[in-house]
């Protein structure tokens, strides 16, 4: 049945419009439904782009679980949210689908502006449980014990520390609460940890007689097939009548339906455009494209870790997204998946640090939030020498609002002992990996973004980078650019194109802290005018840092800050965004126009 | 046995210097060690203060694991860390342990630089099993097979999700490690949630077959009497062998062996002075003293919550320390303990706003910077109107460097949607709780420092605080000064002293986001120097935005900025630490005359 051919006769979705008008189908319809809603799916995303595998494996939890419960009176939510496209489709948003993660159109998680049947937004993984029983309290003092309220959470997810808090505080109320857990053993890459082996041992039936739920006080009811919509249906019903926290076990095979998509998860978590009818990947462009950021980290840390017996590689859950699965090809016994555990993470790092060694902890910007304490507290007070790769940094595109790399610069740069670190280009990244682990004696970040670099040639012998040393790129006389990180590469361009642009100066500033205050000193006494531009929020960032600099040190002169403005940044690519953001060429060459006829 | 009392013929502690001493003891002259270092530790806590119960209630563990174990190589973590005391003292600091927690003593927390038998530094909770399992992986790469490596992890802290990673990761290696589940059913405040629960049953014997814990793969061992010293030892001897991650359950008795202690344990926790023969607090100075801001929280949410059915209060394992036991008592379906999960807390409001609920969620400034991402992704990016009462935000005292809230104004102020505000008093504070509750539409976090306030009378009407609106407290020509929160009355009380003093003012700012900008303008316009005052880091901080602020609209006048500088702050009483970072009365006093003379 589920082995389907694409065919696009809708005849049952293109009628369903709503839950309301969901629930009216009859049982045997909602097969024929699934099969509909896997073909719209794998239509839009194949042309359009997206998350594929996750919402693939939901399809018939998806349209059970608004046939069965009273969605939006009963509260349903989607932990992380890569899996809600169906939910979108039946909830309404089936004709703007096509927008999905795109400007101005619809997001590819659940956002509640969006939508009254996006009860709580997500995007990162594991605050479904918390959120939901946040819900379900409040309906208990409404005394509203009648309604529902539903968490889906995958297996990669709930092993979050922050699952764990939720489910421990949960398990000790009576608050009315089902938590689903999508067992597809993958979350973007296949689930590690403990709990993970256990579920297994669930699975094949070798675990023993008490459940870790039961442990934990939950009704606990499973594994069932998640593909068997019948089944699935009949727990739901089942499920609904019960008071008190209750978790149901469910198994489904992420990508389901599309043979690629099954055999490939991590390829196909979000495959890029492929061919609906078959499945294969559109062949990628031959042009010459500079190397990702991503890869020329994978590949270096490797390089390195072949020299430097010291060199550990750790990532919380995104081997693939990292390119730190190069390593773990090359040197499985040093390197570290973790699984979605940001915070243990970086304290297992420090612990390693004490004992001689260098890990290199690939985190992305957005993710080391989930970290913050542990940097401070375990890093910093103590001075441990931890390499953080801090990935995704800025603006990161289709993924929103969620996943921006912003604040990072903001909140790192208040902490003592840290070195703040922002590779221009390719080189930079290299080379500052190279010098942070001939020993520092102090944790450092490398800040980078997502996305490609700007060289040709980037394998080349390493050097070492002074710390706190930036680098002049050009001369002027009245105005000076100072940048941080790869948007430095724009603004070589646009000055490279101004004429005439013997005015204008540039240093790539490299170190956010320390700041080369020598280089500074004479910036602030030779220039008029000074700029800084960021790929970052300007409260508190690198600019803030020259402000004060410039203060500190009773230099008044003009200085633009050029960075994010202090609101939430929507979805769109990245290009998109920078326009919206003013950190795009064409907005730069104007504002340095303006200056630079002011200045005359 | 262990009914002591308080003999001080300390004839085998005295001779011990090191556990290389201790361990050439027989077996049976422990019992009475144990007794001596009880002694030890109820005589010094009793008169120069600290915490005392959870290091009380492990006296038999911490002979028995120096004893067992070949620390310091064998490495030895304490989680938090307030039960390392007789651990000091048996690790060579036992004639300095009179200087804990005070100017240039020892750390009341363990401290790599104080000793090497503390291997990682510790003071948040949770953070140990992390630690020390980076350790064992990095013995394994060194082919250091042979080395032991201990955490010591209470059952409040093991609840907390960090924790949870770590076992979830720990569980799927076979690194050496041991921790040890120091369960004795209490935090700061009674343990709680669904773990504590099920460990109740383990206790009893009620548990099913399989335990949580060898659901994650660990080999487990107890419950056993952690104070039966010969047990405990004979059981380290066994679990010293084996190889791969084990968990020993032991029960202990927070207090143990100081009657008072044992009975009123979240008193003893830390009970300031009190007599050591008799155990009795001594009585506390009768002399009026202004009420702690704890305490204003606390009785006022109480006083709101009677007349507003949506509040409602939310702590993680702080009922105690923040006052929020007031309304657990009063309205306990409306106040929520949910244990040591911080991020859990902050989404768990979230989810309740989205039900038209307005939790306070209060939490330690330092505590926050565990749940930042939560802040952000669920709060901020959702724009909910969640309640933060930002406590002990500021330098804390004794405590010391991982417990000071000193980064929380530059880490929150670069988060869209916020409001950041800082009250001067009791009053400000009250009000400004008032004023968050009649609805604000953005969440909201109130800042104020542990301690106390400076106002005889408190309990007045409410009234509503306009947001982001200055207030004038003393006009001036020539110098302004600008300070947020509870300091402004340091600041007030120096101008009140100073002779001539019109050519100074003051305004109280009170909001950090949304600066008051045209009360600013104003100022700039009116003022030649204007200095800023915070009880918080410099960088990105609050003179840091009034910097921004000057640079943006072009202000080219001086701005000094007092506040905490880059570098991490020891612990020492509170005005010991002012002083040594020159935000106290006399420091500011000096600093205002230089730019009094300077302006003339």
């Amino acid at each position: 049945m589920l082995d389907f051919r694409f065919h696009m006769n809708s005849s049952i979705l293109q009628h369903i419009n709503s839950p309301e008008e969901l629930r009216k189908l009859s049982l045997e319809q909602l097969p024929k439904l699934a099969q509909e809603l896997r073909e719209f799916i794998i239509a839009i995303v194949a042309t359009k782009e997206g998350h594929l595998g996750a919402s693939l494996g939901v399809v018939e939890l998806t349209i059970a679980l608004h046939y069965v419960f009273n969605t939006p009176i009963d509260n349903l939510i989607w932990d992380v949210g890569h899996q809600a496209y169906g939910h979108k489709i039946l909830t309404g948003r089936k004709e703007i689908f096509e927008t999905n993660r795109q400007l101005n159109g619809i997001s590819g998680f659940p956002k509640r502006s969006e939508s009254k049947y996006d009860t709580f937004g997500t995007g990162h993984s594991s605050t479904s449980i918390s959120a939901i029983l946040g819900m379900a309290l409040a309906a208990k003092l409404d005394g509203a014990s009648e309604k529902n309220h539903i968490a889906v959470i995958g297996d990669a997810s709930i092993a979050s520390g922050m699952a764990f808090e939720a489910l421990n505080h949960a398990g000790a109320t009576d608050a009315n609460i089902l938590i689903i857990l999508n067992d597809n053993a993958i979350g973007i890459d296949p689930s590690v940890g403990a709990l993970k082996k256990y579920l297994t041992n669930v699975k094949k039936g070798t675990a023993k007689d008490e459940n870790i739920f039961e442990c934990l006080n939950f009704d606990y009811t499973g594994p069932i097939d998640g593909h068997d919509i019948e089944l699935v249906i009949s727990t739901l019903e089942k499920l609904k009548t019960k008071k008190g926290p209750k978790l149901l076990h469910l198994i489904t095979t992420k990508g389901k339906g599309l043979k690629q998509a099954e055999e490939n998860q991590v390829i196909y978590h979000a495959p890029g455009k492929f061919n609906k009818e078959t499945g294969d990947l559109l062949p990628k462009s031959k042009e010459f494209q500079p190397a990702k950021y991503q890869d020329v980290f994978g590949h270096t840390i490797v390089e390195l870790a072949r020299h430097n017996k010291k060199i550990i590689g750790i990532t919380p859950a995104m081997p693939t997204g990292s390119s730190l699965k190069f390593m773990m090809q090359e040197f499985p016994e040093r390197a570290f998946d973790v699984g979605i555990a940001e915070q243990h993470a970086v304290t297992l790092a420090a612990g390693m640090t004490t004992e001689g060694y260098m890990p290199f902890c690939t985190i992305y910007s957005t993710f080391l939030q989930r970290a913050y304490d542990q940097v401070i507290h375990d890093v910093a007070i103590q001075n441990l020498p931890v390499i953080f790769c801090l990935d995704r940094a800025g603006l990161v595109g289709q993924d929103g609002a969620t996943h921006h790399g912003l604040y990072d610069i903001a909140y790192l740069r208040c902490i003592p002992n840290l070195i703040l670190a922002v590779p221009m280009n390719e080189l930079e990244l290299r080379n500052m990996m190279y010098t942070a682990q001939l020993g520092l004696n102090h944790p450092i970040v490398i800040r980078y973004p997502r996305g490609r670099g700007v060289l040709k040639e980037w394998k080349v012998p390493f050097e070492k980078i002074e710390i706190g040393k930036a680098k002049k790129l050009k001369n002027g006389t009245k105005i000076v650019v100072l940048s941080i990180g790869h948007i430095g590469n724009m603004v070589t361009d646009v000055l490279h194109d101004i004429e005439p642009n013997e005015k204008i100066g540039h240093y790539n500033m490299r170190f956010i802290k320390p700041l080369d205050s020598t280089a500074l000193k004479h910036i602030f006494d030779s220039y008029d005018h000074i700029i800084t531009i960021e790929d970052g929020c300007k409260i508190g960032g690198f600019g803030s840092a020259i402000v004060e600099f410039a203060n500190e040190l009773s230099y008044h002169k003009p200085i633009t800050v050029l960075g994010i403005d202090d609101k939430i940044i929507e979805h769109g690519t990245t290009k998109e965004l920078h326009q919206i953001t003013k950190i795009d060429a064409l907005s730069f060459k104007l504002k340095i126009n303006t200056i630079l006829n002011a200045t005359k």
